[in-house]
């Protein structure tokens, strides 16, 4: 097998148990109508035995050890599919809540690098009846947009069709076009870096390269924040859905985008949560957000590096009155300034997943040197299906991405589009983000009061 | 809070993703009659609730990274019980295998080294109406010996006690006799090496130290094995119970110790396994044995590390017969030859637990330059409680060693009395043992030879 590329390589090089560097999902599904008692042991039957996997779920690291230099993967022809697939079920009382503690501990355990660098739990036990997968994936093989379509991939468009695949034999070709969402920003920077990485293959090197030439200068200053600390490896989860009608509504009675308006909720939330914990800073905190700057006309296929950037954004939680924050919000977001114009797109990759400091790069302007962070938090919004899918008869009900967290980065929100749904996945660091959950009555009091202020 | 004697920072310093340094120990209850259906829901409340926490269970390492040298633990007056004390559920349906499947998943895993470094999980969901504990500490904090020993002090003699402490708060001081065992042989090498760690602080130097005075000689050859091969990360663990009383009558009717016949029930298994895996070695394979030496009339209190030793057990896995296995591990043991005479405690201490070729050792003559292993697997049997023992009404049915695993022993046997039963828990690397749970059957059938070997 080739080496890595360097893109794929980092991921592993600088992965600590503080670290993982794994993206997860969680899948909520409705069971069919009639579904009987032995509906989810059959399920995991049949997936048991569909023994057709694509390339990518046997890939392996040739050497499991962590050290700098020239990673290969290797390919796992005996695979353990038993270690992989897992099966699991909710203690009483079954309600979403143990689900997402659940999640939280999956989430925060590193993967075996003897193996390929997967696991996905079939969970019983919601006492609605309805069931989830819960899918974690190394980002050295797959980052979170592309594991989040790959296993779009297994769904169907149609909640009579009994054959789909299972989340490691998705069909490569016949996949439906509407449960294929735009290419993730994410495969673009990818194949860039890939090309940098024959001229300095250790990532050490590249990190240096990525940061020499350019100097980095901020366009905004972001404050220092309870979010912007050094993390432990124990994570928490939370996730809910909120109606895509709300937030267009409001994007609508405004003027402004729907990334506007989700960006306000989260500024609302983040607002709330902080003056909870009595430590909202006096100026405004910073997003980022990676941002495909393609026209929708210019196809997606051919989506280049350059095409890519990350947007820093003002989210105004200096501000008290919602109308005001999402004005603000807006004007940031249409500012050109804003941009990361100075980033190459390595730059994005390792500021969006990988902090730069861990890599024991030399001292870089900007980042490291700088004693506030470069941004307080990345916001994510990430496309997924537009119509309401089926996985052989089972209704996708939320699909919740669960990310990476980087020292100085202890709180990540991501949200992808599920139907009429918008499905937020808040991943956190256990230590430092106290009731973390609570985001999540925040995010709803953050709608409601947009609701009202563009009424 | 005071440097970590030497004995606890050495299993911080050698622990990888591959070499997880925790001992686990899965107990098994039936509830008590007239349980309702809220009983563990209550019993969880309850346990929350009991606020009083032994230190132990508060401690936790002042660095959580690894460097060699100078190791300190620090207190965690925050702890998050929530985060250590977990509910769980098997999935349908709910037989002992599943439970076996999630205790080997929990047993792969670090345990986080920013918390005070143990967990307990409550277990919900047998189809027989029992519950279960598992429990993972550190072996920094406590040698396997000493966490059963500590998890039983919460117990009690008597069904109607209704006030038995949560395992992190057990009660010091009226704990009863009965369900305390011999003091581990563990205790006093580790104080033992706890006055050596004066001399030379770093684990490296102290492996060193050990092993240069007194060249080791083995006293027997070991084959290699399929068993003594570098593990990876993943874990299977199985556990079985057998009566004491069926060990009893073989050994009364042999004229051989009832430790001699539980270590040819394990040879029968191993021999049986092996022949399974076409890997049976022609030589007999040896296990090693810690043993305390003491007399039983010498009081254990005062047990000094000189009274500790290890015993190198020829297991006559060589030999088809179980008559003629049972004879030849007989003598094995009453052979003065096979005792590691020329071991310190803390060379015990390191072959017991330790791979010192992980420390970084410089070459250790007979260890590791040997390209035989020294001994082919570690067995061990633990001293439980001799009568039926009760939590908050809750009859104990098993209690289970789940051990920790180095490379170059890929397989671990520990037993334990548990009243009428004999206990055992086996753990293996899940990559180089394959269908470990064949041991157990092994074990059965090789009990009902020795049965019929001497009736």
């Amino acid at each position: 097998m080739p080496l890595m590329p360097v893109t794929d390589s980092m991921f592993l090089l600088v992965e600590t148990r503080e670290h993982p560097m794994h993206v997860g999902g969680l899948q909520l599904f409705r069971k069919p109508e009639g579904a009987g008692p032995d509906y989810l042991s059959t399920l995991r039957q049949n997936l048991l035995e569909a023994t057709e996997m694509r390339n990518l779920f046997r890939r392996r690291p040739a050497r499991p050890v962590n050290t700098v230099g020239h990673l290969a993967w290797s390919e796992d022809n005996a695979l353990d599919l038993d270690y992989h697939f897992r099966h699991s079920a909710l203690p009483q009382p079954g309600r979403i809540r143990e689900l997402l503690e659940l999640t939280s501990r999956w989430h925060s355990t590193l993967l075996d690098r003897h193996r390929p660098l997967w696991e996905i739990h079939l969970v019983e036990g919601l006492r609605d009846g309805r069931f989830a997968l819960y899918s974690k994936v190394h980002h050295a093989l797959l980052d979170g947009v592309s594991a989040l379509r790959h296993l779009q991939n297994m769904l169907s468009e149609d909640p009579a069709a009994m054959d789909c695949p299972p989340p490691w034999g998705a069909r490569d070709r016949q996949r439906p076009r509407t449960a294929r969402g735009p290419r993730s920003p994410f495969d673009a920077l990818g194949r860039a870096a890939g090309q940098l990485a024959g001229l300095a293959p250790a990532a050490v090197k590249v990190a240096n390269e990525a940061f020499r030439e350019h100097t980095l200068t901020m366009p905004m200053q972001a404050p220092k924040t309870m979010l912007n600390v050094p993390i432990g490896g124990a994570r928490r989860f939370a996730a809910q859905s909120w109606p895509l009608s709300r937030v267009r509504a409001i994007a609508s009675a405004a003027g402004v985008s729907r990334n506007d308006v989700v960006l306000a909720m989260c500024s609302g939330a983040l607002r709330d949560y902080l003056i909870e914990q009595r430590a909202l800073p006096d100026t405004a905190m910073i997003a980022m957000v990676p941002m495909s700057l393609r026209k929708p006309s210019e196809g997606l296929a051919e989506a280049s590096g350059n095409s890519i950037g990350a947007l820093l954004c003002n989210l105004a939680t200096d501000l008290a009155d919602p109308a005001q924050r999402l004005a603000a919000i807006h004007r940031s977001m249409c500012d050109g300034k804003a941009l990361f114009t100075q980033l190459t797109p390595l730059q994005t990759l390792l500021l969006s997943g990988i902090n730069v400091a861990a890599l024991g790069a030399s001292p870089i302007p900007g980042v490291v040197n700088n004693t506030r962070p470069p941004f307080n938090i990345v916001i994510s919004n990430v496309p997924g299906p537009r119509r309401q899918m089926y996985w052989n008869g089972a209704a996708l009900d939320g699909v919740y991405p669960a990310s990476v967290l980087l020292d100085g980065q202890a709180l990540n929100i991501t949200m992808t589009s599920n139907g009429d749904n918008l499905d937020f996945g808040i991943t956190g660091c256990r230590r430092s983000v106290p009731h973390l959950q609570r985001i999540l009555l925040h995010l709803d009091t953050a709608l409601a009061e947009l609701e009202d202020a563009v009424r």
